[in-house]
């Protein structure tokens, strides 16, 4: 019998969590033993979610280090400013933790507390965090007692950039991300702008004066250029919207080349970068990712289109809650017990 | 030059005041003197609705029979209990008044007090009102000082069913209404029931084991029936269901025939009921009501068939904010005021 | 190395066919040997559902004998009249069958060639053929050579009744089913009343005067009736709508008890009556069933709500491309093989 | 009494023929003489949208020269390739026209023929037409015989960058339009692409390597951009997206001003460039549009946003076919005629 990996969920009643609890019940190599929200204490979660009805006999227990020490890996599906708390009581009793919010993601600790409006109280776990995107620090995620699970428009973002950053191919500096994702990117709390009748049939961007996405994407951008430049200055103009569906996140991604390339170069150039990658699909030239293709997969797909060989349109899609969220920390979970990459994570989209 | 009336809207920040809004701006022969909302005190009305920039300059004000003293009619938009308290203090006045709540609807307090949850102190003004529905009650509008708006469903399902029991073909101890709302038909709180996520992509009955509609149809159908029977007990079993969809309500009806009667029969029995009702249309044999044909007018559709000459089963469909509360409350009052009831009324659905 | 079924799906390209290809694709024990289209010979199945990009290199072929004699089992995804003609000659040849349209579904030949407008040839066939709702004929199904798969709606609804028939609870003569189905179960043929344009923001009924499961689900209703009655006569009203979400469908279904019960009693009856199985579940009394709590799984989750101890309303939902169609013919498949019943088939919707 | 201006309609069984009709039904200035629909001659235009049932008795009849022959105008709601057939037969007759479709829109013949795969016929008639966008266009308007009426995407950009291109402040090389469109833009022809099951909860880019709309967005910004700088060169990026839903279009354009401008500065500019317009609205710095603001009005409602003194977001909404086609197509027969400019316009959009 194989001894399955102890978990729990801090944070369990919002869709990130909702999310993680789907992937984990039928993840075989993981046992939740506890999964924690302060509001629905001794309440089965099956009540809140009766899409578990007679799968799960959890209930919600309070975030407290006693309920969470038998863990091996704990993640947190909680708004900001709560990992930053209690993770550390944890990581002190040799738990791992993913933290699917925004606690370490940024290395700059004042530009967090500015886009966040808190005073940052765990520098130093900060610095030892590994930011989790697996394409971009697989190594370091083996070994990760902290994994800063990325945000969802800095994983479409940063994926859809990626190869081209790598070989130096792209002007830096005027880099526009135009982004879209479905409602549930906003998470579960009780919100009339995202409620059905004044969030669907219409569209509007959001956030266009600073999103809180904005410095984690250009850090990241950062990173990945400075492998083949180390003065790389990336200027990025994010846009957010907002799209009148429940999953899904597009991003569609402007920039200049360098020097002139063929549609044929670009794409040879994404297809062989990510040729070794289990999440991360190229379709072929003429075929534009739809979000629907990766809805509830844990993939990344992206499509490639050069215009007048000077400028590339780069659209890259994941669902906001998998790849974007609860499957990319399933994901860095695997990565840092030594299990197969793929394990419990869907490959394939549910069409339609 | 035309002088137009006065009229207040007590509880505009709310879906039925923001449709009341919409066509009284555009009545002809209507002037909005006041607009209140406790929790928008001197905000501009386009500030909540940003469809309205650069249509009107009114600001909200304090639901105060001052701010409201000088209308010759007040709508109340709010929610039960509150109506209830201030409208007999503009009554006094003189000021005539149209409630789109609940307050004034049921005859019986003590049914009242039990589905409401309130005690209901106003109840001479109970049997003062008079229940709006024009096609059943236009006589007593024309010279009403109070007029209790019909419900959304109530409307949908008594006009269904009016030229039947007025002319007592039908069985009326085992009706079943089968009822489907659009989701503003649950109001502009806030509410994780009605967010996008959990609302949309599914489909769900609610208020199962009584509805606060029940006792309102039922006593409709009281009143329509004893005009061929005095003695008729109606016994109806109400289920409503919330639809992915922002407006529209459609009501499946069945009852059994007391004498069997053919398809041509029951379609010739209808249109000759309805031939001169501007307001309520019956669709030619074949054709069936679908919500969007009324969309955003304050039309009611009405489709039946007849099975095996001894069932018949009707389609009611109405939008839910117009014909189901603004507009009907807009209908009445050019009633009251001796006005083309049709004014500033819209009579063609929006398609697509 | 566990040997795999060797399987092939004829009519790869619509709905219930794609779902087939995402179910088998990751179903531990199948290997698709084959997936015809006509009309897309050749053509990579990732070419149409770019959801599979990498998962499959499966290239659609002509649904001829020879591209499927060395299949164990052929599913027929295909409209009716298709695998009348073709699954004999598979059957022939000791290939297993499951029909997911309607050829093999109904006894009464008449009855069949009326709704569906062809002249049957295979009557012989049709006797032999096992209609394919586990929960009620699984020892057949263990040992039959041809299934005839249940249509959607008559698996919401005979599984919704199912424990009050076999009883003899409820009075046959009178049952109302008022259905509401996504639009995925108007297939993936191009029709202008499914485009989003028409069938968004909007619901109908149709099929009102006669809807092809009509008779599916009487047929159904009387062989579990026989259990307790052999002269039951079935009298049902059957009432189909279109829901504007892509997948789900819930029905509602009115009875009248022969005695009164209570609450409890129906509770605990249905909750007995299904404990064994692994795809229904009772939801608790009070929990009422929504289209969302069920999607992408093979569920059938049912509440029952007794009113006045004499009439009961049952709520059934189903995903109707998976237990509505695909997911129960992988269902049926696994018990035709001897595999776990529930191999292959998520058991958990996706929230949201 | 006021003499009627007499209209027809040529293509009346799309989504902008439906709409043409809606408006002009209601129009106090116009009757509608003529409807054509080669596929549905005889048939009332109440049997294809059941909305009108009650509303009018017209009837579909071929579209033929004799048909119209007493209409003072035609309005051509057609694919392209057929008014440029039919409409100088009719404007030899002295009747004036409308073209919603795209026939005269583009005066480099070479450039139409490319985009639009067809031989121009009438090259004559494209020099004479105006391209009817009244803010840039009302003189020419007032006494054109053939108006071609702007695409949906070319009105939401041009509007949007108008301001800042009449007065010479930005960068015309890398301007990049990132557009957004609801479904019915893709008009009512059958299309798996457009069905619900395909378009809804999902989000894709299409036309990215060039659609039809880009050449003419092309030419009005550099019609537009003439007025202060004769040598202008327009460098435009358009890629257009599909946003489920059924109306409305966003366009988020990018653009680098020449010289540093503050936000309030900005802002201002478009508020005195618009002040006089009715059917343009700029929102308060701050307040983003949403396509829903403007939903069944003819407005186009326009937000800016100013980063770092140096890059204007531009955020332009219209309904697609009000503002974006038939109300727009009205404005100028208003305009044509002498009307004032709104009759017969919504100017509040419709919300929820």
């Amino acid at each position: 019998m194989i001894k399955k990996i102890k978990v729990g969920i801090v944070g369990g009643s919002g869709w990130t969590g909702a999310e993680l609890l789907r992937l984990l019940l039928t993840h075989s190599s993981v046992e939740i033993t506890a999964i924690t929200s302060r509001g629905l204490v001794g309440q089965p979660v099956s009540s809140l979610f009766p899409s578990l009805v007679g799968q799960t006999n959890l209930c919600f227990s309070l975030p407290e280090v006693d309920n969470l020490s038998n863990c091996e890996l704990v993640f947190f599906a909680t708004p900001h400013g709560v990992a930053m708390n209690t993770a550390p009581k944890l990581l002190a009793k040799g738990i791992k933790v993913v933290d699917l919010g925004a606690d370490f993601r940024l290395q700059d600790i004042a530009v967090w507390q500015k886009f966040y409006g808190l005073t940052h109280t765990q520098t130093d776990w900060v610095k030892q965090a590994v930011y989790g995107l697996p394409e971009m620090n697989r190594e370091a995620i083996k070994t990760a007692r902290l994994v800063a699970n990325p945000g969802c428009y800095p994983t479409a973002v940063s994926l859809g950039l990626k190869p081209l950053l790598v070989g130096g191919y792209i002007q830096t500096n005027r880099i526009i991300a135009d982004c879209k994702s479905g409602v549930s990117g906003a998470g579960r709390g009780v919100n009339s702008a995202t409620s059905l009748c004044e969030a669907s049939e219409t569209f509007k961007a959001y956030g266009v004066s600073g999103h809180r996405h904005l410095p984690e994407i250009s850090q990241t951008l950062t990173q990945i250029s400075s492998t083949s430049n180390t003065d790389t200055k990336i200027g990025l103009t994010f846009i957010p919207h907002l799209v009148p569906m429940i999953r899904g996140m597009l991003a569609t991604i402007y920039v200049d080349l360098v020097e002139p390339m063929t549609q044929d170069e670009v794409q040879v150039l994404f297809e062989n970068h990510y040729q070794n990658e289990a999440f991360v699909q190229v379709l072929p030239s003429g075929v534009l990712p739809e979000t629907r293709f990766v809805t509830s997969s844990n993939l990344c797909q992206i499509g490639v289109t050069v215009l007048n060989n000077t400028q590339v349109v780069i659209i890259s899609t994941v669902d906001n809650l998998l790849k974007g969220a609860s499957g990319q920390a399933v994901q860095n979970m695997n990565i840092m017990f030594g299990l197969p990459e793929t394990t419990g994570l869907p490959s394939i989209g549910i069409m339609p």
